[in-house]
């Protein structure tokens, strides 16, 4: 799977992802009044906004971007309705050509995890029928709970072409509470990242092992000493943008060759519409703020690994 | 919400809580095939077969036991439909008087945990209505991203009169791998049940804290320490049963008055009829065979902690 993403990156010369986070705060008033007007003031009501919205948003953005990034949080928020809502995303995506990544963040005991992995990257048997429940194409993983919670999506990845990024170093404020604590010489977001590369040797993909990491676009030094640490490993960075980080930041998680990392960025492009700079767009242009928004972030971006 | 806790676990004299776990492999066949009838080969037969299992447990130990907890993975495991299918069981547990513990080991950045917390165990409001999306009693949680991840979560305990098990030391196997190492002169799972402590002090509901600790029962010897560790901190223990923890080897994770602990079983309870001991029920009679399980899983924990 890691080969499909970089075809597509390459395709579509953006190392880039758009998260679909869709906050309450960010969905368009106009969406919820005309859902509301329909279903009620209900869950379903929310889910059918918050997917016209990711509609509008993917419609606008798909030619040039690889892959989108749904964070499931941001739908369970809804309950069912909100987890059906992430389903018709993703199945919304695959449409139109885009790679989906997960952002789930599971991780626990072996069996569990294998469950996960069975319900977000792989299949079902029901009777004699074959069913991909959320079939996403990569997913994120906790590594807390060590090999036996990860190796379950390993062996998945492997047996259906996908992909998982591992938490490695997360991009928000308290991520060094635990991650940045020295094991004796190393830090645990190292011993982690070394774990991961390991890991990764059981699913490489080309040049790139579809065990990928995850590190914050919030700590550049650390990216710069774990993009060295890891040299089979694809970093998905989220963190650009409204969390802080910026393109001129990022050069250090990319390769040489402008591959090795792909840069996640949710609120500055599916809320663009209210930021100052893109506000002429009004909401009812939110899709094409996002889409110059996604242009502009795109240049950066090529401007800071160029 | 801990304090309810302790009140039904007084009540029912029992300091246990069953796992609705519903693998395909436990599921009993005469349940999956009927639904299948009524749906075709399709993940809403599956979940409708999940369903109507959790229901038969739930009839069958309700009156022993004060608490479930469904493990979200194995609901979705079976994509939405699954997901709908935990929702059904969480408000069934609600309408059987049972504290529902939903075993779903969140944790993201900030603003995504604050998702998930609202999603779980608070309100969200649409238009001018508040709803409960899933409503569980009590969640797991994932530390590894730090106070930013958990703190949210602790916010909606205070507002909602809510609980949190945030991971500890877990049961499974490679558990060590990350959270035994040493951090200066103690281990990390040290270091995180310190800060749970800490987080705890936020939430003080009687004697004890509604933010708790997961240590797995297969860990016994830092179970006694933990307990030691934490003293206002309330333990759920996996791992009793199927994954190798014995009656015997808790009686350190409990207090001198008997509280502070409670012990889950899943697969020993959910799957009995296909235990050698309790295979005169039959696949028919698994309900049964669950509450002859849970009732001698109690005599068990209460001789030990006795």
């Amino acid at each position: 799977m890691i080969s499909k993403l970089i075809t597509e990156i390459k395709k579509k010369n953006a190392p880039v992802v758009v998260g679909l986070d869709p906050q309450m705060a960010f969905l368009p008033k106009f969406l919820l009044d005309k859902a509301i007007k329909e279903k009620g003031e209900t869950l379903e009501a929310a889910a059918d906004a918050i997917f016209e919205y990711n509609k509008g948003l993917m419609d606008a953005v798909a030619d040039l971007i690889p892959a989108v990034k749904p964070q499931i949080a941001m739908y369970e928020m809804f309950g069912v309705p909100g987890v059906a809502a992430y389903k018709k995303t993703v199945d919304y995506a695959h449409d139109k050509g885009l790679v989906v990544i997960g952002d789930i963040k599971r991780g626990d005991i072996g069996s569990t995890s294998g469950a996960y992995a069975i319900g977000h990257i792989g299949k079902i048997t029901v009777g004699n029928t074959e069913i991909a429940p959320f079939d996403e194409d990569i997913v994120t993983v906790n590594p807390y709970l060590g090999s036996d919670g990860v190796k379950p999506f390993i062996e998945i990845c492997n047996s259906c072409d996908k992909g998982i990024f591992v938490l490695v170093k997360t991009s928000n404020p308290s991520s060094g509470e635990f991650q940045d604590k020295k094991i004796g010489d190393k830090t645990l977001y190292e011993e982690v990242a070394d774990t991961v590369s390991e890991w990764g040797k059981e699913s490489m993909d080309g040049d790139y092992s579809n065990v990928g990491a995850v590190v914050g676009a919030t700590y550049p030094e650390m990216g710069i000493e774990l993009r060295k640490r890891m040299k089979n490993t694809y970093i998905l960075v989220p963190g650009y943008g409204a969390q802080g980080g910026k393109g001129s930041d990022l050069k250090g998680y990319f390769n040489e060759d402008g591959l090795g990392a792909i840069v996640n960025s949710s609120r500055g492009i599916i809320a663009a519409y209210k930021n100052e700079k893109y506000a002429s767009f009004g909401e009812e242009g939110y899709a094409d703020a996002a889409r110059q928004a996604t242009v502009d972030m795109i240049e950066d971006i090529s401007q800071a690994i160029g």
